[in-house]
């Protein structure tokens, strides 16, 4: 019943085709773990495609994951801090909170209860197989958790508890669908139907580098954070790691500091990187590095507006999460009536 | 930080030397599976001692773990009725819900909840270590699932959710108090003091076998059904395989089938195995059978009689269920909001 990657992504680009002519159809489920800020990397990687998703009229649920912070660290300090954060940048993206609820993991006890069926319908083996959890045991450093082994069968919650049938993923994350499926069918096969086999949705977003031209991510510090201010920001670029030929030009292998922050002004502007190379010819680094931070600033000026009024007004941002966490949790108390109904275990 | 027997079996003698001292000091949490009915083997060998630890006035829940049931099976057939009919049994040998709530696993999503913070509290090795798991997995015939692989984590759940300082166990089960005591260990240690540190209290009772000399389990068809009518239990008694000597001893190793019966009315009448042997002398497996049958049906009459009651009133044992379930649900919540508050997950 294993899927081919050809056969997901054959999957993939026939539901992207499908969404803006029958978005009533759709379902989708996204989230992130709240283990810090949100970066340009989130922007362009997902959240502009959450918003636009949301704007074509697709049901969308976006998950802050708490619970998944402790997959693979030992506290969780700054954790209320982060999520909050996360709320005023969703906001200030444009996710609309009477269109798309914001809610998180701890906050939904039906949902995390499916835990308990679905661990029964998946074996130790099918658990230890997955690729993408070695993996990320290996980055983190950190012994395997049983939270960690078991968080595919979590993320297979968050999924199905929303009666998800679309979850926009990378490539690395198909795995994780695919026993989100099994556990789907499994389920239905052995006590009746109750949810969709969900699809991956694979990205085709532009993947914006860090400034050091690798992954953008936190841990790195080669990030530019959607709320840092426009001082932090041009600080960041300013020491941003270039080289000393002064003419500019879009060489990604042999120049990724500078080919870096190319993309970064391309993403920012709409123009293309080797447009933006050509303009500053032999201005050098510095000429490269003003132009990106104008562009980065420009760009994120309107988000860090609406941003700084959820910042000035924490009781909305709280509300906002509240009223998210109330309409899952109703969601949630559905389909886990639907779950025991279906399993006999009505008393 | 792992115990030896030897420490947890000081440990049990010197808490059963308090029990009736200090009650008011003990939480106890004890359940069973609802694979099927109630039998003598369950009477004797632990509800018996839950009723007369509720007389203690020692805080008592009975939890029906219908989500166990999955563990190790592709089904959930006939579970409404087995846990009807296990609230019966409870009620019938004594268990006063005014004093000790009955509730199911599947009715409280507070508590199942905490097996997501409790995972991160284990190690993949830990879970994989677990001796009772292994000869669980095995004895099942089924794969090892993630259900099985994880329940010593959702035992904890179950114990701790309520506060449970102490659970009665049987040697085999000691590996998973221990686990709970680590997962309570960490916890606090990690984020602030919430939970008791439970201590398995090992039971002396005394073990009563299958009408075959093996353990008594409902998979043998060698069991004593409580419910079970008069006829029902004389027919089966009357089935069971003695041996040909018409001069009746006691003498478990050569003689199981005999023993087994000697050893099934010393129980019900409180008299000696020996005795009973004695009286029949040569009066052969009829007359034995026949005592046996009437000690039987005399010690389970009561227990009979008021099960009889609850039948005819189905809705009394679901709303004694109810009213459980509402009330542990009330202690998880209660639970859970300082697990939030400790995490900082408080939003």
């Amino acid at each position: 019943m294993s899927d081919t990657f050809e056969a997901s992504k054959k999957r993939s680009d026939d539901i992207r085709a499908d969404l803006p002519v029958h978005p009533e159809k759709y379902t989708m489920l996204t989230g992130d773990r709240p283990t810090g800020r949100l970066h340009l990397g989130h922007y362009f990687g997902s959240i502009m495609n959450r918003v636009a998703l949301q704007n074509l009229c697709i049901t969308t649920y976006v998950l802050i994951a708490d619970y998944q912070v402790i997959t693979d660290r030992d506290t969780t300090a700054n954790i209320q801090d982060n999520v909050y954060n996360m709320v005023m940048d969703y906001l200030a993206a444009g996710i609309d909170p009477e269109k798309t609820p914001i809610f998180v993991h701890s906050a939904v006890p039906a949902a995390n209860q499916l835990m308990l069926p679905f661990l029964s319908l998946v074996s130790e083996s099918e658990l230890q197989r997955n690729p993408t959890v070695k993996a990320e045991m290996e980055a983190s450093g950190h012994a395997l958790t049983g939270l960690l082994l078991t968080y595919p069968v979590h993320q297979a919650c968050d999924i199905l508890f929303c009666k998800g049938n679309i979850v926009p993923v990378g490539k690395d994350q198909l795995p994780h669908i695919e026993l989100t499926r099994q556990i789907a069918r499994r389920f239905n096969e052995r006590y009746g139907a109750v949810f969709p086999e969900p699809e991956g949705v694979l990205s085709d977003a532009i993947e914006i580098p860090g400034l050091d031209g690798r992954k953008m991510s936190k841990s790195y510090g080669n990030s530019i954070m959607l709320g840092a201010t426009e001082a932090e920001t041009a600080k960041l670029i300013k020491k941003s790691q270039t080289d000393s030929d002064r003419c500019i030009t879009f060489d990604k292998e042999n120049r990724p500091g500078v080919s870096a922050l190319l993309t970064t002004a391309a993403l920012c502007t709409g123009r293309s990187e080797v447009e933006i190379a050509e303009e500053i010819g032999d201005g050098g680094s510095g000429a490269l590095k003003k132009l990106v931070t104008e562009s980065v600033n420009g760009f994120l000026a309107p988000h860090r507006e609406r941003r700084a009024a959820f910042e000035n007004d924490l009781d909305y941002v709280r509300d906002v999460l509240r009223e998210g966490n109330r309409r899952m949790n109703e969601i949630a108390e559905a389909t886990l009536a639907e779950v025991r109904e279906a399993m006999g275990m009505v008393y």
